[in-house]
């Protein structure tokens, strides 16, 4: 007999009335009396479990009903619908196959768990409620980023993860080696000699996928990068983590207002596609981890974004009257605190910020006319504060060579880079999301450790 | 006006048939006489370009006629449809702005240049021909993996890239550290002390996240990854590359056959969306780069994948009378040349080997009953040798237990990897896909560098 699963039984359920059917699964919980039992019986295929009733017809009915839970069985039954109940169908056991059998001290046992506890059994905590629907949900966001893409017509480039460039010219990276840290070559002047590793030179891992994708971009139009990035940074942050995942869309013909609308859609478009796609996953978040979150995620999906510049932004905050922990003056970047002032008391929905001090951006952004400000916008969110940060490219060989210069970068390191302005330097323009951020927006989930799989933190990289 | 792309031109062509449209892109080509002119302009937008007439009607005439090839322009003009010439439509500018203007050394001159040459301007190269359609391929091909799971409700996994462990129990692995290696703290014993390091110990660059995902599986049952992977190993093949990007599905309650079934839909999946979604770059490949790579992708999509085991086939290769540099006996693994002999002589077709030696394979696949091979499989291919490799895994606590300890590894870097089977092991396999080594089988490229935006090869980190 075919083996059906979880979620076909809830999205079909009509079509199994009467029907024998066959599930295998993972026991949730069982109990039994005398003659008879019930096992909560979870697949892995949908956010519910089903109830199966089973009695001593069994020929190993005492067997069963000792299992430990998280023990794996096979069952046979008859599908009874029970369009009263509590549940609204269950399956009466005609056979029952062990598959594997756990152990009483399973660590998750019917209780309240830390997310602090869970994080320290990550290979167990999926099997749970909330991370089961925490990983569906990364897992659904992910796929509504690439077909929201990819409808469109954006390629997707594996931009490199080891590189020898450094983006943002900042940022402490993770240097990639193969010399043994405990025999390093030397050159004469007694330092170690990095023509001997591996790619020839000292390489790191990539902080942002951007550059490349802007080479991409000038030959495709239309392209994003979706992949790992990394910072080395010692902040041991509930935001904050070494390894993360990054969407970085890169347009080119595009101004800022473009990416701006880009982005607007991109994020209305996985709201829409989650709330569609795991409808009890983000009830449950609604109940148990964000009261409020369906309102919240309703209202950004019907709301127009508010746009606002850099100055403007600066001159409400100062206006407020509210008191921050940081000062307020034109010129410094914003805090969280003034980010979320500005989305969650000002405009109450999410707000584009644009036109920063060219002092606090990337060397990239395109100057602006007034020479004072570049065209950059950072998206920020109610419950997170930046959620996007984009901006037009400098396009202008000699503008941005100069950029480079004045920073004392490298200019060696940005011929390439360099070059797409050479040779047919177009308007293009492109933001980065922090997919991690994006999960965190849409589940709830305040600390970033419980939306990544296996997270990196310092001085954490178990599993 | 609003901005068309191009392929919507090719795609629709019927609805612009009199339309004044506003195209934007580059000029791969342009000549002129006295009075007018042709640029062929491509938008990146799909791999054909569209002819634009101008004529000295425009002001900007002989300031056009004059631009670099690669320089970007903004088009505004008449679309005419030419269905008895060779191109299907063309368009007559009415207006054509400058948005960037190129060099006149611009490195790609219309000549052939060889594969070697452009990787030395892998900035530059995806505005070719071959290499628009590598990448547009490769994009393509990751939505089809995408696609194909998330329809069947695989739940798509980010597994760890810094690890502090290592898969295969073999392999070289690239060295992740924050360390200073020209001031290396160390211990009392003048040795490195990794205590000190980002992670509080020593880190690499995955090499598969197969442990990861299988304890997802055995939470969600059908889950996924697809990400990058590392090996550090000199080996300066057209066949390897430092880093790579895998699939590795998992299935729990599966056992062999059930993820060759998998496999085989999946290879038939990517190779059909990618015919259907790219049917111009594949076209392109099959005269330009391999002759007859459309019969052989046609041929995979329309056979039944054969089946034989490791001892068949090595009895097929001992009577094939066939010279072979390596020595076929039982017991060795199969090399690439025996592969390709085995489907491309033997059976014509992709074919699956399984139940291979167990010495010359993993820690973690499931011993047989005839204690001498394990539930392992190999998908050969033609034109590629092997594509897939996968294999039921060990579910039984004590005889992975054994298996670490009689190869010596270090049984407490894999006490979470044991407690995915203490706690309700269930039966599950897998397999995984060398991402590239799937675009050469469907483009018929030949150098793994060039199926790479940005290839990682010893010696060579370039931008």
């Amino acid at each position: 007999m075919k083996v059906t699963l979880i979620k076909d039984l809830y999205r079909n359920t009509e079509s199994f009335i009467d029907q024998k059917v066959q599930v295998s699964g993972w026991i949730r919980t069982i109990r039994d009396s005398k003659a008879f039992g019930f096992i909560e019986l979870n697949d892995g295929s949908f956010f519910k479990s089903v109830q199966i009733v089973f009695d001593d017809k069994l020929e190993n009915f005492k067997e069963i009903a000792k299992l430990p839970i998280s023990s794996s069985i096979k069952v046979e039954g008859d599908f009874i619908y029970t369009p009263q109940a509590k549940q609204p169908f269950e399956i009466r056991a005609t056979n029952i196959v062990i598959e594997g059998t756990s152990n009483v001290d399973y660590p998750l046992q019917k209780k309240r768990h830390t997310f602090e506890y869970l994080r320290t059994i990550a290979h167990l905590r999926p099997r749970t409620n909330t991370f089961s629907a925490v990983f569906r949900v990364r897992s659904i966001a992910s796929y509504a980023i690439h077909k929201f893409f990819q409808d469109q017509g954006f390629v997707y480039v594996h931009s490199p993860i080891i590189t020898g460039s450094d983006t943002e010219g900042a940022g402490e990276m993770f240097r990639v080696t193969t010399l043994d840290l405990n025999n390093l070559p030397k050159d004469e002047n007694g330092n170690v000699d990095n023509s001997k590793d591996f790619f020839g030179r000292d390489t790191n891992l990539t902080v942002s996928g951007q550059l490349s994708a802007e080479a991409f971009a000038l030959a495709f139009r239309n392209v994003y990068t979706f992949g790992p990035t990394f910072r080395a940074e010692n902040s041991n942050t509930a935001r904050h983590a070494a390894e993360f995942w990054m969407i970085e869309p890169e347009v080119a013909f595009a101004e800022l207002p473009d990416i701006m609308d880009l982005a607007e859609k991109m994020v209305k478009y996985v709201i829409s596609y989650v709330l569609e796609h795991a409808p009890e996953e983000m009830n449950f978040f609604n109940n148990f981890i964000e009261k409020g979150l369906l309102d919240r995620l309703n209202n950004a999906l019907n709301a127009e974004f508010g746009r606002v510049t850099y100055t403007e932004a600066i001159e409400l905050l100062q206006k407020s009257g509210e008191k921050f922990t940081y000062p307020v003056e034109w010129g410094a970047d914003l805090q969280t605190e003034h980010e979320r002032y500005l989305c969650e008391k000002v405009f109450k929905k999410p707000v584009f910020v644009t036109d920063y001090p060219k002092e606090i951006k990337a060397f990239y952004m395109r100057l602006n006319d007034d020479n004072k400000t570049v065209a950059a916008t950072d998206l920020l969110v109610p419950g997170i504060g930046e959620l996007v940060g984009g901006s037009q490219r400098e396009e202008r060989e000699e503008v941005l060579a100069d950029k480079i210069k004045e920073l004392g970068m490298n200019e060696a390191d940005y011929w390439w880079y360099l070059e797409l302005r050479k040779y047919g330097g177009t308007k293009h323009s492109g933001f980065g999301v922090g997919f991690e951020r994006l999960i965190m927006y849409l589940t709830g989930m305040t600390n970033i450790r419980d939306v990544i799989p296996f997270p990196r933190t310092p001085g954490n990289a178990e599993f």
